[in-house]
């Protein structure tokens, strides 16, 4: 029974690199230092078939000079955002090498900010991840995708489920207050490579987090649908955005001696299992 | 601008389970047990558009109720196989709610072995975790893809890697003698849900393996298909397979003092950033 | 050759609770919440030879018992700090149970942060995570032990390391201008019980971030023992500190086409191998 | 107030390295190879205080110089064990720096297994690391401890839980029949650095599961007395034994619908919380 390669691509993941930007110069110890740093994630699609099926290198650029390319390209781009400079990657790869006929760049940043207003000390604290990804494809025009991994978000009150199917399968009782926690992903792609990535990012993320405050949560479900329709209305540069909620539990604690009340104050924390909710919304 | 709600998907994850079978029964410390562990994941699609649009929880099993489904199921399926349980699973979603469109059920099994010949003792030792999807739309055929992640294999000689793609961006030169190693994730699509899948996965991981330490490797690439071919040769009941192989770079030492020669001896070995190689067989 | 049991101690780690605070009260949408959470790691010693060596569990207090300890206790506690928290669970147990001679409690802290002013909407993105140890010995005073985890600073310049040994296995050159990075982890003992902990904790963090900043460093060594030296100074309350600052690398990236300069712009970030340096202050 | 210095130690971790041994040479693709591989961590004491106080580098080994060190030496060392390699970089940094006062070198290693009887194939499949730490200090005999991390045990009967104390916080009921689980860690000090490392290892690992199978189990408490026990006994080389059992719960599952029995069938596996034992024995 014959078989067909039907799919393969190919590249380098977490290549990390950083860069000390000096927008404002100076003598050595007043220069004004910005400070980003990435990993990056290349991967490339085209005529590579031949070395999958007849162990025939010579279309192939090697990982390790992908790796190459992203330091070099790192020289000169800016890196003013992640999109930007996954751009500056993906184009790279298309215009340098004919027989790539798709390049796919992944980011996560690692937020360095300022400390203590020092033009060269940074701290890195923030455990959100800013996350963006580049298509590029050739003859067409990029795709960008920007997103967030790991904003931790709860409220303790303002919060119920209830009314949800019932059978005799449910054990859960209908609640009208308890803990709504968890740990958001967002990704939203941007109707064109031209967005101001930056500005477009701080609009979807305050956003999301201002509608996350202002209303009694019926479920996870309508919190993830508000917080995307804010976020859509907000940013009109996005064409769509997904939004995945997973809950993070925080269940009522059964107190000892046996018959202490607990009435709504202490908790149980667990990771696993956890309830997963994601929905993507697209403009109509 | 108004927004649509373009897919959702909800469910449990990390649904961990285990059971004890007892396939011949004695006195409580001879009879003999089998003991096998798995985490469960549960997605549904179908009529939950109000939920998200219009906080109406009636039509949504809680994610609570299908952790407890999985664990009910749990007692009366026999677990011969992850693929086997997660039909199980899927079927019961579709045939019990009319309203649920699709039933995605991802399982990871954590592999208990008999230790010392014990009746009831177990030693979990492998770090390969053996996966499963069923994907069961109403209406059409379960889609049943079996897996293996975590699964490291090194070739100490017999790999080279040559003749590629030559410009200035590139600095590593020509081997026909380095380390391969690898740690695989691999991904085969049943031709139908009623395949023997532990006989199917014994098969696929086996040849996989013979395959692997048969010949001269010109590039990751070229194994990769080899290996993948030869599963797809051995093992009729598999439709397509897809084959991940991150490469964990060992890389020469360069060793002091200088000067000091490295013959294929000492190595740095490293995770990231690390070269990434995928590609999916089908039949003709 | 007979043995003997010369040390044993058991409990619960990982018990996880979360707080919900009302120091306000009022109407449910408007009243004031504070949120807490940590992981609590109990660990007991004393009179449980014979758990061990005669199967008695008479005096054993089950791991499942520290675990229903912890939620009861996290209700009258208005859990104020981890270390606060931890004395409260210590001098439980060491009241409660006469067989026990030593309670050790180590606890991490999750923050949440006050989301947008909102009264209960709450935001965990500070990846730096406080701990504390409380150790309880039967008939003498508690020693409290406050820290940090996950600290990362970075200085982006007015860091060096010369004139280190030189012999035939150094290959590291010398430097005046390097990138110096490291994830802190810092604690520190406290003289008294009766610290004001959250206070200390405030200065000697500020204290050693501020000292981190404001000096060319000639060596991790260095800054570390002006920062732990600095924390001493500003905080009377702590009698010795620790600090372990891994180094984290950023190294100059070689820049392709061969040739190309790299005048400290783009580095290479890795995880590992890492410097790892740690020193212990005291006061005289 | 004046604050003193009072320990440090430095040095490099995670410097991992890998080795082809060549036991039996022959052509390229027959030659019959060996795969060693290990993560290994060195710091070092002594005269250093210099660095920290006054910025003077001059005996600072730098912690690059420590990772170059390693690799050298894996040259020459046949890394016959992780034991035997920890003392070779140990007795170097002695031998070499007059002002060292003190190396500690601790080392995990990652086994790798032939493949398929191939002279030059591996696989890495075994999740249990075996580990090791020698502490040299100037003037004395090396102190060798040997271990083992990550080894997944289980007893699906023979095992209970009863009589344990009893008072208002305790809710878990007594049981004869229980799983008990763990992922044990093993380290025992060997009495002498001339000990057998490999065989002493394998002595130690074969006991301890041969015990673990034999009986029934009162508690974790008495079965890890009983498997620390055995292995001394079995292994007069080693002096010391300190297990750590930590409980990785498998509770029995509550049934849907209500009223479904759970004979001992199904059960929710959790990782955290988990009950936590310890103990060292020593020979009297």
């Amino acid at each position: 029974m014959p078989s067909r390669l039907s799919h393969n691509s190919y590249g380098k993941h977490r290549v990390r690199v950083s860069k000390i930007r000096r927008p404002r110069q100076g003598a050595p110890n007043t220069e004004r230092h910005e400070f980003v740093e990435a990993a990056v994630d290349v991967e490339l699609e085209g005529d590579f078939d031949a070395a999958f099926t007849n162990g025939d290198n010579r279309s192939v650029v090697a990982t390790d000079t992908c790796k190459n390319t992203v330091y070099a390209l790192a020289k000169d781009d800016p890196l003013e955002t992640i999109e930007s400079f996954g751009l500056t990657v993906a184009r790279h790869f298309i215009g340098r090498y004919e027989h790539v006929s798709r390049c796919r760049v992944r980011l996560t940043e690692h937020v360095w900010e300022r400390l203590a207003d020092s033009p060269h000390a940074f701290v890195a604290r923030d455990s959100v991840e800013p996350t963006a990804e580049v298509v590029l494809t050739r003859g067409a025009e990029p795709v960008v995708t920007s997103g967030v991994e790991k904003l931790m978000i709860a409220k303790t009150t303002e919060s119920g489920f209830v009314d949800f199917h019932r059978d005799d399968f449910r054990t859960l009782p209908d609640t009208e207050d308890r803990i709504l926690a968890t740990e958001m992903t967002a990704e939203w792609r941007l109707a064109s490579a031209d967005a101001d990535f930056a500005t477009v990012r701080k609009t979807v993320v305050d956003t999301m987090l201002a509608r996350f405050v202002d209303h009694y949560s019926r479920s996870v479900q309508e919190t993830l649908h508000l917080m995307a329709a804010a976020a859509l209305d907000a940013a009109p540069a996005v064409a769509e955005i997904t939004l995945t909620m997973p809950n993070k539990h925080h269940l009522l604690a059964k107190l000892v001696p046996e018959g202490t009340a607990n009435d709504n104050e202490v908790f149980v924390v667990t990771d696993e299992p956890f309830g997963y909710i994601s929905a993507t919304l697209a403009r109509e």
